[in-house]
């Protein structure tokens, strides 16, 4: 593709998908139509269908491109406080009615392994920040870090998933309080 | 309805959903059709139709009704053994075929409501266990029961749903040895 062609190209697939984060926020998933998108991001019909084959993985490919945003990580401080900020991060995110619709569109379609991809990143940092603590003697040796990290996220994602309660930041307190005492030396 | 009629009526209910569940958990949710069903339980097809719209509902009213084999509960003896054996319980019930299938399958129809009611008695009989040591003093008497049923089962249920790592009956002691330091007095 000459230079301009690909510009021109890589302006059309952003503006798509711009566009489909802004819709699926709008009108939510059910109503979510690929005329709509199109319409929106300015380009045919056939541009969308010649990149992806359904409205599932534009949205997912969106997702991954452009949201949550997140911003640059804060500075790790007090043990507590982190985990405290983390878990309340991972609530604001469920929350967000763009990430709320595609996870639980990807969930519907039964692409939990796409699910899994999305909340990764948070699980990883959570494990790094688990790590560290470990390192620094403030949890215990013997805590396996990653099972640690699972037992902070998982009632909050389940809450999230289930709706078994109302997902707010004093339910993830409540969950960091129980896991520090469980965790720390 | 004559007594007659009510009784065959009766029969021909609970042919069916024993004919769903053997049949999901031999050829799975996506081949099961409800012809199969009708031929295995010995009626008519329509017959099936008149109490169930489709093979979702009909598995989900099987599974209220006939499985999985709990058994009669175990009488509780130390707090750690019990709440290790109800979490390897949870563990076991996930795996069953059928249990999987059809939890799977209202996930995939985003009827969460219905996979919150299969999951309801072990959390609430979770929950009476957690109580009575709280009662008796074994766990601290400002921990939040419900929220710690939930750091007990969320980890298990996660790890089925999104399949994050093996589910193992060590992963579910992890978890519970990790919880009991949350929780103890």
């Amino acid at each position: 593709m000459p230079p301009d062609a690909a510009r021109r190209s890589e302006r059309s697939r952003r503006a798509v998908l711009e566009a489909a984060l802004e819709l699926v926020e709008a009108v939510g998933y059910a109503r979510l139509t690929i005329e709509a998108v199109a319409a929106r991001a300015g380009v045919g019909k056939q541009t969308i269908y010649r990149w992806w084959p359904s409205k599932g993985p534009l949205l997912f490919d969106a997702l991954v491109e452009y949201g949550p945003a997140e911003g640059e990580p804060l500075p790790w401080g007090e043990l507590g406080d982190d985990l405290r900020r983390e878990l309340r991060h991972a609530v604001r995110q469920l929350e967000e009615r763009r990430f709320d619709q595609v996870c639980r569109v990807l969930v519907h379609e039964a692409r939990t392994d796409l699910v899994t991809l999305l909340l990764t990143p948070r699980r990883m940092r959570l494990e790094e920040r688990l790590a560290l603590a470990q390192r620094a003697g403030e949890i215990r040796g013997d805590v396996d870090v990653p099972a640690a990290a699972e037992l902070l996220l998982a009632p909050v994602y389940q809450r999230w998933l289930l709706r078994t309660g109302p997902l707010t930041g004093t339910f993830s307190d409540t969950v960091v309080a129980l896991a520090l005492r469980a965790l720390c030396a």
